[in-house]
């Protein structure tokens, strides 16, 4: 009779127009019927600069509920798929390692029922238990990652696990494309190259923009994608911990993963690092309208026809 | 299935962590066992001055989920007799009448039900709705108005339905007991003189701090209490539209209502004009814990001896 | 000898550099002189989300008073044409067919008087009482639209007087072109569809540049020009209510608005939705300088040569 | 016809609710029947630590606008005495000595016509200009300094011209007494013993209250008075650039204001170092509440019974 | 050569007035010669509200090279005894218990030194670092805990080493003295109950002041002192996670202390959980202040007369 | 011993991760090692708008000191070659002439051991300072003159110097070549016209890129490049103090400086008028990234072959 239905194991779903993506109310937003879960994790113990991004999930949640269920692009409402949204998944502060275990599990479950998995940070760490559940359940895994920054190095602060390390990790479990990194190490640069890890830099990207048209041929068939949003310029994404000038637009990031859900098969994705601006929340509805965006993509499906 | 379940005619309650006063689950954020129902109003169209107040319900509210729910002073758990939270009611902007109707309408299905309504604003208003509606429940009320200013004008940007206004209309309704005010026109004061209306002006009660006793003795047996938090100092609630210097203190305000609570009957009371000062989060818990504290005076009863 | 002299019934202008745009002082802005007039409206009353676009006028008012009154692209000083200033409209809370009503009487007044209304906001909803006054006062007329929200409902929140229906409102007295939706219903894309409005989508005019020399021909000789200012980028203009990614740029704006004022007869247009974000004064600024531009475009004439 | 009549060598003055102290209009704004005269300074260029406090004056008279014109404490509607607002005195940037003989020029014309200086800053340095003014103006002359610094330096940052040091040159002048001091270096409370200066610092009126009933006795007939903001405490001023704790309250303030308007004789005052915090409008409305209540003590005089 | 001198095992001090408290610069700030040690720690990782006490210690700091370096009610130039800074600690992510130890391995070697520590927050978990050290260092011990909270769980989000529950570990390393708690759970009330733990409640202070001078007949002759700065009203102190009304006032603050550091011997004191809110510098002062004015105390020793 | 090591009559550099540009430590920070030398200046007293670009400079380096030390577009680690940073430079109250003395002083210190200044505002006054030091030192200097106004007006607020006549001043002293200009007043662009200074307009920059390369051919061997950050379009650089629509974007600055740095001898260069907004700290890093981006171009050299 609560609102939070327990959906399985620990998990608990929100229903009703106050907690849900969209502010969607059943049946629209029940676990059962969904294609999509929506996981928010309010989570940014390892982060080192401004604090913050734990406000990250409840921000897009708010946004998300003024927008249209509309998408004009592809003339369809996804949200008739379902989209199911999870309570925030509880703070663990014993140590990173254990949240990304709960991140983890939570996303194997999801990704067991079928349906897509959709993880709100929070940190970008948390992605990491993400890619694991993912490599997990498919044998066969590409990742897509969009950042400005490479997150390839071996440790930092004494840890593996922080946001700077991720994608070392997650090299390690699956194939790797990164798109729009802009600052690095020479180490991390090195790296790159040792690992012939294909990296289209955002200066790159820049100077020759058919450089976008060689991403997906890196990709296999199953892709989950990672998206820092830092990715996109500072412009319309200054509310991220460390922005950096010459990032990617909206329409350069939503043209080329409108052609990854076309070409390839989405297993899940994240949308990470929003640390909301006070008074500023014009980057909340970009981050909110990216994630209906590519739900849009993810259920218009390959063979729809243009409306 | 919905978190909104129906509770009468239009009304819908708010169930679960997500949306309740202080983060309650079932069963103790039911409508049918609770003893009070929080009914938050976010409207804010006839202000002239700063706009906002209209986030001033989900301000307490997500204030009031970072509370304890024991009082140390009553050693009570207040929540325990039950606390319904209502969806917030839906804005009506056909006119300023239309949408006190909408309020009076909610406040006296709340009374019917025997519970003690609580309204959370929103401007200052919408008070009248409720006190509407409790004067036409009982025969007999006084209404207790702590507030910085008189609001007794006559009419104001040409409507009788104002903010400024608010208790020359609910002076006709039941007798008036003013406290704390600091502001008011020629006018006003004349008027307070010629009704002989009880009026404990802010700069007296500090003068003369004996004198908060002689408040409760203009008090009928029945009350319905009116909180503009422009009564309070702005040290403490700067987060208000029109803030004046010179007002009460939190102790000042407690120990007063602590009284009235012991020695009258509160029917149903507000606490309105609430404009949240962004990252300024004090005012917004002191709001919220206001309203705890004066639930937790309601249901501690007169009879209960001091822990 | 006060300040604000009247011009007319209910019309009071502004002298001085304190309160008139671009700080002008007399001869530029008296009302007598002046080929354009300011009319600032600090209403929000049915917007529903944030509140705030009341500070609009004053925040764009202050900004124009730190421009350079020189266009170094048309070389021309337009303030020298008379620019006046109008009061604030005062504000009716009575309903929003009212506040309307006055907008509609002050936009026939200026038009009578063979000046041209420059309407700033305030909420989107008092351009119709512009539109209103400007269709009864030229036969053929034709509306131009630049939005991020289509604005074409029947209703919302039980009236027909609200934002998100003004433009359905506006299509029954004139023809309609939109440009930069990017937000709307699916019925109200069936709408555009049934009614063959001229709507050119934000997305198709990314992709296709070549789209905005197709906006002109669909206009009439006389054109209205009403622009929500989050038909821009976030980017540029983060400063609305609710903001959209994938907007037009200032160049794109202007150029298109260069050619239409080239093209075409404005006969006054209005710059509405400015919901100031503290500390942020760069929208402000683009407000202020839009309306500048618009200005000089209006004066420069399609004659003049450039400089 | 403009709206800022010239009314002497260089003085205009704002006339109209745009602009004026209250939003006055004619006839009660006007110089010419005005008892005393608000001159606003937006100068900071000396402070070293956070810039701002040239924002002070327009902050104090937008929130002045918001003020009701009657004072119900003194039962008095003290506009009705003329009370005009000259514009901004342009700022000097050549040195602060220039700036400060601009101010001292005003000040001196103001009290060559009969009329009462109030001056807004900006920084505490203005206010030598004025004392200068008034010196010379009168022969007796005491200064009452309410401040959280003692501001006696002999110089600082290499020049004699600063917020530092303004009443060392007003001791040299006239009498100082000092009230609310607890931030000074160990040579000032050395120059205040050897001096004999009348101190009464704010740990010292927080343990013996008695000691307001001092401050008088200590004054001349004549007095000169200058409030820096920061002498209140910081919970209702923190609208400063270097607030101290434990400062005096409003009522601590205004009740030995009253005494010294009714049992001196006030020649000018000044209400300087409003360095405004966005979207925190509590302590703007301190200080336009302040000036209004000692123009209600200074033209309610002693004579006048209460009310 | 650095800035950082190496004065132990993993100790590094800030030499010059860029980093250290006040601004000092050597000799004053050098480790060698101090009688005090600034230990700034960065981190907030477990609490779960809003993020940011991590910006706490550098608030501080920056406020205090605002101060001037005299107390006027000891008449004491304090850091003529020698204030040394550390470097912020590193922060460890690995586990909070890690953390704690990090601070508690630095605690000692300060003690060891003979000098006194003084750790700021960052979150109030750290003090229970420095309160392990000193119970270590010293066999006779008292808490004094001022804070808002009784952090008196036995564990939080499945963990015993949060801010919630870091009395329960002190009390059992060393008898504790609560002051200002007017915030806690019934189970908690039940273990001070249980326990005879002296908490004075901020509700009874208020009621009845003379309670304060029972505050250190309670404490034993060598006192570690931990300050949750939310032990405030936050009409003075608004930049804590939780603010909670009705607390503690500057000078109640102060007195108790002065009596305190008069009459038994503070071995190291902590200033915690401050939460700085943008623009907004007031309560950052006030810390800084704090801080000195304890420093002032401690070096004055009993001995000194009043000046 | 202390952390500001003199290097020269006056000069004293900040060693340590503190205070230093990128968080560099010795010996990297050293002056005797370095190739380049940042100077910031805290000052902004001719500003008459908003205040605040005193700021700046600490703003910048704080935000450095979060950038990676690697430039991923030369393959470079620029810092090696040593980045010293000197104290800021103290403010001078006395007037502007005299601050602008002192600028010119350490610019030509500077200049003389060798190494190229980095001047970092402050108000962009400041830049007169380093181009007459520049000029002094070379005989042969080009201004490259980056900004949104033209800065050429005789004189403003009745004194030469000011932000609004630099270029004044600059163009007597050596060529000046003007880009990303779109606000000036009718005088100046006459005298852009009567004196042939090469100006590049914004909107004409717009209007045809291939503009750009024609920039460097009207520079002399030798440039001293002074960017006011207004610049930049507010998009990405909203954090000025005359935000003006229209501007230039990163890469279109980054690749004409390139170009620039590759093409002739940048001798020195300022990066002028950050006015930091509170909370948005994405302009701040553009800032720093900009510099060090100018640093790497610097050290990378002419014949350095890409990566």
């Amino acid at each position: 009779m609560t609102s939070e239905k327990s959906v399985g194991s620990g998990l608990r779903e929100c229903l009703g127009p106050h907690c849900s993506f969209l502010g969607l109310a059943v049946p629209e937003c029940a676990f059962e019927n969904a294609g999509a879960v929506i996981i928010p994790v309010p989570y940014d113990a390892t982060t080192t600069y401004r604090a913050g991004t734990r406000e990250g999930p409840r921000a897009i949640l708010a946004a998300s509920r003024e927008l249209e269920p509309y998408d004009e692009e592809t003339c369809t409402e996804a949200y008739r798929h379902g989209i199911a949204t999870l309570e925030e998944l509880p703070v663990v502060v014993s140590s990173p390692r254990d949240m990304l275990d709960s991140v983890r599990v939570v996303g194997a479950q999801v990704l067991r029922s079928g349906k897509l998995p959709v993880l709100l940070g929070g940190e970008h760490l948390l992605s990491l238990g993400m890619i694991e559940a993912a490599a997990d359940h498919f044998g066969d895994l590409s990742i897509l990652h969009l950042d400005a920054h490479a997150d390839l190095r071996e440790q930092y602060q004494g840890s593996p696990y922080s946001n700077a390390c991720i994608m070392r990790h997650g090299a390690a479990l699956a194939p790797v494309v990164q798109v729009g990194i802009r600052s690095l190490t020479a180490e991390e640069h090195e790296f790159i190259r040792a690992k012939k890890i294909p990296c289209f830099f955002a200066h790159d990207l820049h100077r020759d923009p058919s450089l976008y048209a060689r991403v997906i041929p890196c990709l296999g068939k199953r892709v989950y994608l990672s998206i820092d949003l830092d990715v996109f310029d500072p412009a319309v994404m200054p509310s991220v911990g460390t922005p950096e000038p010459g990032g990617l637009s909206w329409y350069e990031v939503i043209d080329l993963l409108r052609a990854v859900f076309r070409e390839r098969q989405v297993v899940g994705f994240d949308v990470m690092e929003l640390l909301p601006v006070p008074c500023f929340a014009a980057p909340d509805f970009l981050a909110a309208r990216l994630v209906y965006k590519l739900l849009s993509f993810f259920f218009a499906g390959a063979a729809r026809p243009p409306c």
